[in-house]
């Protein structure tokens, strides 16, 4: 099996279902990924841990997607220099808006690059995008699936 | 010296203006307190030292500030059982909606406390009343308070 | 039966359902607790009694919970020097935030201590963390739940 | 001096300064009003007992105005059966919405009238138009008062 | 028949099992009340004639519902200066935030007096304590109401 | 001087300021343009009477300003067949959010057309290609107000 | 068939159901329109190639239809100084405030005329009043559409 | 002069000075950029044929800053599959809420990387950290500023 190059990490395993399309674009553009479930306020040590070991463990680019005061993507961009896209996820009572700017709102010097609410398969393109950075392989997944998308 | 009873902690020197007014408020309670800035996505390393010590350090109840997607008391109450009080900063662009939102909300199983935007003074207050539930002279305290504002 | 520590009032039966788990909570860490349905503003004679004597009758700690222009807790909070501890009810309309900054936004010399739009279940560990301030019994369960959500 | 028929309530002394267009428009109109400042939090008792005693001094209306968590309204409301306006003041982090939703969402069974945010002036004219269901004058002075604001 | 003392102005017939709750508590309190559906946009000229003649016909106090842009409490307020209460209507998309904003807001002059969204039951509660400012009766139904809600 | 083609009418006078922008606009696109100031609520009478007449009196646009609960466009809408652009004043408190919400939500059946808040210069743009519908010259006016701003 | 004066363009195939109102609205006013379905992000080029020669096929207004941030109106205003009419979609998490602001803040020198959301049948009603400024057929349609609405 | 690897575009000359942080932490960076002020709405073209061309002439990241209906960043994602960080711009009005969703609701396809509001130095330093997945050096630097700033 292929070495991970997108870490997947989802505070709670309600998320889950929302972040299955993040995974299974990721494995139609064969990006290798990994995944965890980890809460940045009941397992802190887990996500510290998964976070600074993930460059030197071969990750890339890290996906976080939590709710409410969604702490974990800056959580884990406070442990490492790679970069951290976050998945805002809808919320029963404010529909996301916390989960957003839980997220986007980072202060200076520790970014995080933010989507949509819910917005898992995004997450999965963008991560696309950035691997293109450095493998041309990957650049040409993203323009070929921005061609598909014209098409469709 | 007393013991401080009462950690305050604020992600960014900025916030110091504002959190005067807490640092005043338990002088004048007679709270003892210690300070510290450390910004959890600068220093999660220090924020986590902190606050898991801070029970064995003799702390009692913990006060945390910051602004924007503030994560700090969400980071600081997953690392210590004692009672987290949250102070949300006021910001710039969206009044601090932003903080209050990613202070408050926080996800099942990890409290914070929060009280209102800008809530220096505030938060003082709280964690006298908390320390006023082991301590008959922090409710009295607590208590006179109340009567003075009363008065005023 | 053990004396009540915790007072839990809520401004309608409609709200009843909800708080459900913080009563489950407390139980599961043994945390004895009290319970009375009083609107605010429909009993606020009976507020006001059930709050002012609620530190002489053994009470450490209060937990209000209420929906849309919630004033309960900030009411309760003006009869004693006790901690209160707000929880906002998730709203049809508006989708709690009315709850919410009614609850959070209290004015200087009258904190509340607010948790997450019907954080029902972290309003009973607040609860409990602040009773741990006073009595290591209650700090260990607070400290053994943490552990226990760790490991779930 | 006329028996004062308007009972104006304000939470706090920074408040006056807004409320004084109110003052002023209903003195305008000759309608008789008193005035004390009194916090719901604060001052409690004397709320409820101000609130209480309104009908049985001669008040005909209140009028309620504070900021933040503006609970003044509903707790005079919760008080008194005469027609309680509320007039939610500008916050300088929320802009007021806080302190708006805070009086206008008042729960079934105990409703105040809410106008704009820091709409001192259009409260005056309303308590007079509530005055003038009873007594002619007052409509009268309402009506004029609209043909007036329609040459200007 | 009695002599309508309230009228009821809504903007379509979609509000009507909302303000059922309204029509059913005014007649609880026997007040007798007369209601008309006229678009404040749709037909603006029937709004402007009813609203104009509403002082002159009998009645003291007015209720209007409407949602989204609400025009309809302040046009009616507008033409008349008896007291207008305003029944914001709940929205689909943005939860009746809308209906409040474009009722609540009205520019000095031309107060309205604006209750919770969807606060059908509470509009004829105030607007029977607006009666009882000029009829005893009215003020005796309310203060009786307020003894059988605090009962109940 | 030219028939006018566009009307201006706005609620206050203190939006005359932000409003200059259009009008200017207008001039510097030869498009003949009239104004008035009158409020929807203080001279309902005298919006009415203006927007009924509008069509008869050669006018093909209207472009309405208000703030607050910014009720002007949608009742000149309630009164004309001719489009209406809706300029939303910025209101010091919630920053036009009420402003816009009360005036792009109208509901089925009479439209407006919302620019931005204080889009002042876009209303007489938006005027102007709307009268190049029917008039070649203005239709010319608007492409080559396009060409400038691209140059620029 | 007619030529096609209206020209709507949506975003996405969801968004079909909600427009089918506005293009049955237009048909019941015979006003002749062609639609087509293109994303502004997944098909930049045929939006571009649609709206620049969108004068030279005849079309006379240009009726936009986009959830979430809802760029398609303000994309199709870049290309073409037609009048473009944008409806924003409800969107599930955050009800279409999204849309809204997306498409009404657009900035100086290029306007869209926004409608409520989800504003479809309206979309349709300016589109025709737009029309009627250069066809007297078009203005007859929207006057009987509006006395219509007013004896329903 | 090297090759640069980050293009920088803006829609407004008055985006310039809060984005010259971004200018200024990239430099001190030492990763090479080129900056444009183009609009989305008055340049389509040349954004389009910027965008279009941004990958063959070397660039690795786009940086996208815009205000209100802020659509620059979705239309140069329309255009390209490198990634593209958006810089959302405060405004006068609404905060910049306007120009975060504008910018971070994008539909399903076309992902963009949201930073904060102004977020100008975190758009640089996550340029940064995404040229770091293709190149050691990049990687390194983001590494050492991590580090800076927590010694600060």
């Amino acid at each position: 099996m292929a070495q991970p190059l997108v870490g997947i990490i989802v505070g709670s395993t309600s998320d889950l279902e929302v972040m299955a399309a993040c995974e299974q674009q990721l494995a139609e553009l064969n990006v290798p990924s990994e995944r965890i479930v980890a809460s940045a306020h009941r397992r802190p040590d887990v996500v510290h841990e998964w976070a600074q070991s993930a460059a030197s463990r071969g990750l890339k680019v890290i996906i976080a997607a939590a709710g409410k005061a969604a702490h974990l993507a800056g959580v884990v961009a406070a442990y490492t220099a790679l970069p951290v896209i976050a998945v805002p996820m809808r919320t029963n009572d404010l529909g996301g808006l916390d989960s957003l700017l839980s997220m986007v709102q980072m202060p200076t010097g520790v970014p995080v690059a933010t989507v949509a609410i819910n917005g898992a398969k995004n997450a999965a393109i963008l991560a696309t995008q950035i691997l293109g950075v450095g493998d041309e392989r990957f650049y040409t997944k993203a323009v070929e699936l921005k061609q598909r998308l014209a098409e469709d």
